[in-house]
């Protein structure tokens, strides 16, 4: 999964203003999609289902399926996914394990040395350590690798690239240094892993490395394992360089599931396997190549904590590189689990948590899955008491995740058209752990989610998840989000990019998706090393398990509420309002790169950039850039006011329906949850994104070179960010039209609304 | 000297707006002071000058003077100085050497010991490179130490304090750990030396250790020594630490020389020593003392660039310090150089830069002293040819600097009298490197020294050094800077707090001062320690002295400029904007500190600040602060509005004297001259600031907790920030009397103008 960084603004959920009470305030507001009378019976049954929670078996059930390593094709992760598929099936599910057969290479042949100016041999290996009871099981252990980087084998000088984004290039061209030929050193962060082989090798590089830097992971957040959480100086992170952006799961069956005998792409065919051979290592074997490279001192922000001083090179430092893979196809289990609605049986509520990890992946993924399978069985116990949810709710534990989303998407692509027939809302979860609610999703979903925020107990507090979670935006937020979440209503959600199982249900389907987890006290550290392992788990993630039990409240109560509402609580108001922030955002974006290319230009005529420049140090004065034009945002501005509209006129008539005391008969509330249930693929095109079709969603993507950061109106955003000028006019109105189709939507549900209406 | 951090708004200078040309701008415009035709004979005399200079002198001279260790009390120190006077006798100066006796300990017993949780002796001393010839003068280096420091023999746990400053204690607080009875140890930077044992105490420490952080003076910032400029891992920084910002100079004789038989204090009486024993280390040393502490971890912005995870304590790590001293009084050398004026002998331009260092201090002081040297053997071939200035020109070369201005404080209070009749300026310089020109001063003396910088050629660039500037802060500045550097005449130059001679001149005594440098380009990391050297200096500092000779004809210019103008060149405008500015900040830091005491009262009454906190950790909710009452700053508005108006009227008065061609006669231009002169003492009060009377101007002084950084209407803006509302109060009435002063001596020499006006 994608390591979620905790800071401002990523949380959310409904608070009263004015200023926190000592009491626990007990949320007694009307749900959404219910009535007065549904909501109390609802609320009842939330506290039935809190009642069949026990953290022991999170505890149990995680020394279980840590206990080996399983990843993706061995011989514990099926384990796994057995015993996983035998629990549901126990407890009344209807259960299968559904198999595809994806592209998994793992390495035949990893060597790293350097040759210049000294010798040296990385260890590229992580040691047992006597606290880590599961860190001997070598033989079982995948080696410290990066998935889906080709096959290579190059020798030549490093250069060292910061972060590896695209403006780090900008940097080194101002210093007159070129990566064409070179082998880079990336540090982990600052993006995505996969966006850095990308962009080196889209700047003629030849091989890339990517080490921890322990400025970033290792002895600056904290102290070291077994010490402490963080990093140590032989911990490396192993995960996928595929070019997600492009699409997402196996990659040679784009578009299609991976069914044993699907139609297959060539590897030299598949588009999203590196360009470039890609190793990652640990910061104790990163040093000595650092220690070496000469040529200019690194920009003050690209330098580590190593205890030298970065230097960019090239060279003197040579390295060579060699990796083989075996090219395996392997197959996969994905274990589903059902229990069919009762009203609604064709309304899919999903729920899932990927069950693969790169090694034990105590925290990465199983401290999520065992949540859900918690969660999952309280309302099996639930249903045994004769209680059954209106609408089909179906559980999912995903393999392969960690190579890119293999055993979601592989699904979503197989089972794509009842998907979209079908499909209410995916709510993922993945790592999870001590300290504050985080939840992405869509939008249409906030209020939802606020609700159900403030409905939950923070274990250590006592007071909601909501209210911590705001406390911990007034804290430690900018003073813009301070202000907001004092001034709103509701907690903003975040926008979802990419890096957990959603990425197939919302961007290349449309099904309206969620991704919840509890973080932000859990010690960071572990993440794809053989030390995510139960026993640092229990030490620093969640050692109680107390918020293994808060995320299956928050994730149970959003199933139990989407699973039984009589009318599904989307809600358009708050969408409306963040798609309107989006486009101003957009516009904004032209006029500081319009400011800035101004500005650039100006210091380039009067000289200022080269009289300000160090004589003795090569600087490259950079080239005049084309201005910026002004582009035409009336369409998107006219959509939103649009979009607006119909959001405040259907908050109106379920106002009206609500206080006039109307109601829909049947056939006109399953005429609403029907236009509700599709309604997010309203923002969805069958061609997708400019050069990605797998891509359909316009509201959110990740982004081409941030791999899991979302950029949100893609379409337009990129096309600006990237000065194709003609591209962004063409999305603005093609943007603006999906808006104004979802508007119709809203309009169409409106008009149902309205006939309920006494 | 203080080591001058280069980045934004400190540099300064005239530039006509729009962009630069590619022309080297020739000034023709008439120079403040002057006539036209003077003008026309002064720049003459300037071109004359400029080609005396050579810069193989500076390079004999450095290699001379850094031969040997010449610290204050040492046999070279003396030796240096009658070298010093010999030139100054030779190139045709009335020399003196006038001496003073002042307090100046050195180290008997160094002793520190790590004695939990394992044994470890720091080594406390700088290794001699092959690469570093004189380096190997052990026998005649002071050890690392810092001086003034009492003495001490202590025992207890440590407590890492970052740098030592009031809110890092604030920080401690939160955490709930308290210093009291603790030794302290502190990393260089972020405020003065001094102020680190002394915040300190004031928490109850009992020791204090002080030691070069490799992030803000190490290999983070560039390779280090011999390999690169910057400290290697047993540089340490030696330096005062006496209480400077209560008075400056000898700390037994405060408001008087200094002299042999002058009335002393005794050491107990003396303010200005710590209160607890203080010693500086290297990073090296500092390492396993760091690597050892327990409790919480440092905050981030703590962290160093040492490799280990910072942590606080206290404990266990466990420290001894014993540190003893000889508390001796010793001689020290001012060599003071006169050139008598013909037409104002009474009138005097002073010219300084210290000549103690350290250790052997080629760049602190003698890359500063030898351009001033090759200034007065440049100004004493013009005096050759037949030309004289009109006023009498002082050169000063001071002794001990380094212990806290010793020199230049005792002759400032020793000739009070004859300086607050008779001095016009004093010009200060110390360290000198390539770079960017930097002039910190008199706001008065702002457009003087904005003519100057457009008359000198920068070496690297051949654009005047003004335009250099300028780019520097287009490129580094914060865009506030940038717009204004581009829409102000002229270039700001920085207040002046302390840190190098001037102090005594300007807040002291209130004769108006500069002080000038170049610098930003040279590397860093040898200051104060035995590595100060002429093999480091023409390695990083300015191997080929061009910038020496930059210096020489920066300073010269001003010399030559004031020695000769008809009228003194101050100039109001510009001083009365910037007072307004200030009077805006207080204004403005109030506002701030009223919405911060608001903001943090709400979130300790919310919770949100209880609740943001990790439960696991110890965090006291700080207590809530007495709301920031409303303040009336009309006194010092309205003060700000008169002397603007006076400042608007004396340009005007000139104005017409030009344009109309008036002209004072001798009698006239003496009586402007002499208001001119003292015009700085009205920014002065006998009475000082308010607990420290010694410091006397009310426009700029080094704040009581920041030693070297300026605050501006210190009595005010101190008063509020320590929350004495009622001082706060008093202070800006009585500061608005002082400006209102200023604006009636304004008025006074306008009067004489306006007599001239035809």
């Amino acid at each position: 999964m994608v390591k979620v960084v905790f800071l401002a603004g990523i949380i959310c959920f409904l608070i009263p203003r004015f200023f926190f009470s000592q009491e626990v305030r007990t949320a007694n507001s009307q749900l959404l999609g219910f009535t007065n009378g549904s909501s109390e019976r609802q609320r009842g049954l939330e506290r039935q289902f809190d009642g069949y929670l026990d953290r022991e078996n999170l505890r149990a059930w995680m020394q279980r399926l840590t206990a080996r390593p399983h990843h993706t094709g061995s011989t514990y992760d099926k384990e796994n996914a057995e015993f996983i598929a035998s629990q549901f099936k126990n407890w009344g599910y209807e259960t299968t394990i559904e198999e595809f057969h994806v592209l998994f290479p793992t390495p035949k042949t990893r060597l790293l040395e350097m040759l210049e100016p000294e010798k040296f041999v990385p260890k590229l290996a992580e040691p047992v350590l006597p606290e880590d009871p599961t860190s001997n099981q070598t033989s079982e252990q995948l080696p410290i690798y990066n998935a889906y980087s080709i096959d290579g084998d190059v020798t030549a000088e490093l250069v060292y690239v910061n972060y590896g984004m695209p403006k780090d290039y900008e940097e080194l061209d101002q210093r007159g240094i070129d990566v064409k030929g070179k082998v880079v050193i990336a540090r982990y962060g600052g993006g995505w892993r996969g966006i850095k082989p990308k962009v080196a090798a889209e700047h003629g590089a030849i091989g890339c490395i990517i080490y921890s830097d322990p400025r970033d992971d290792g002895y600056f957040q904290g102290d070291i394992y077994p010490k402490g959480a963080y990093r140590n100086e032989y911990g490396a992170q192993r995960g996928s360089v595929k070019d997600a952006p492009l699409y997402s799961g196996d990659p040679l069956t784009p578009f299609i599931g991976a069914t044993k005998n699907a139609r297959r792409l060539s590897l030299k065919e598949a588009k999203t396997l590196t360009k470039i051979p890609v190793l990652p290592i640990s910061y104790a074997d990163a040093l000595p190549l650092l220690k070496t490279l000469g040529g200019p001192i690194a920009p003050e922000s690209w330098r580590g904590a190593l205890p030298t001083t970065y230097h960019l090179g090239p060279g003197p430092t040579k390295i060579h590189l060699k990796i083989e893979f075996n090219w395996d196809i392997v197959p996969i289990y994905n274990v589903i689990a059902k229990l069919k609605g009762y009203e609604y049986p064709d309304e899919w509520i999903i729920r899932g948590n990927h069950h693969d990890a790169w090694v034990n992946g105590a925290d990465d993924p199983v401290s999520g899955l065992v949540a859900m399978m918690e969660e999952a069985r309280a309302i099996s116990e639930l249903a045994k008491t004769g209680w059954t949810p209106n609408r089909t709710i179906i559980y999912a534990a995903w393999d392969a995740e960690e190579q890119g989303l293999l055993g979601s998407t592989e699904w979503a692509e197989m089972h794509a058209d009842a998907l979209k027939t079908k499909g209410v809302v995916y709510i993922n979860s993945d790592s999870n752990g001590r300290g504050f609610l985080y939840v992405g999703g869509l939008h249409t979903l906030e209020k939802f989610v606020n609700q159900i925020a403030k409905d939950v107990t923070d274990p250590q507090t006592k007071v909601s998840v909501a209210e911590r979670a705001r406390a911990h935006i007034i804290v430690q937020g900018t003073s813009e989000e301070q202000k907001e979440v004092r001034d709103r209503d509701d907690l903003h959600i975040y926008a979802l990019g990419s890096g957990s199982d959603y990425t197939p249900f919302i961007q290349h389907l449309g099904i309206a998706s969620l991704n919840i987890g509890y973080g932000g006290e859990d010690g960071g550290g572990s993440y794809h090393s053989i030390y995510d392992s139960y026993a640092h788990y229990t030490r620093f993630g969640d050692p109680t398990f107390e918020y293994g039990v808060a995320l299956a409240q928050t994730t149970g109560r959003a199933v139990l509420r989407l699973a039984s509402a009589e009318i599904l609580p989307f809600e358009f108001s708050n969408f409306a309002e963040t798609v309107g922030k989006y486009v101003k955002e957009v516009s904004k974006l032209t006029d500081d790169m319009r400011e800035e290319t101004e500005e650039l230009n100006r210091r380039i005529k009067e000289r200022s950039l080269a009289l300000a420049a160090n004589p003795t140090q090569t600087y490259i004065v950079p080239k005049p850039k084309e201005p910026v034009p002004f582009l035409n945002f009336a369409p998107l501005q006219n959509a939103v006011t649009t979009l607006e509209r119909s959001a405040k006129e259907y908050d109106q008539e379920m106002k009206n329906l609500k206080e006039k005391g109307g109601e829909l008969v049947a056939r006109q509330k399953k005429a609403l949850n029907g236009i509700l249930l599709k309604i997010e693929q309203a923002s969805t095109r069958r061609e997708g994104l400019p050069r990605r079709p797998w891509y359909r969603h316009q509201i959110y993507a990740p982004g081409m070179y941030t791999g899991y950061g979302v950029k949100t109106l893609p379409a337009v955003r990129e096309a600006i960010e990237q000065r194709y000028w003609t591209e962004a006019n063409e999305q603005i109105e093609v943007v603006a039209k999906v808006i104004e189709g979802f508007a119709r939507e809203i309009d169409r549900a409106k008009a149902i609304l309205k006939e309920g209406v006494k």
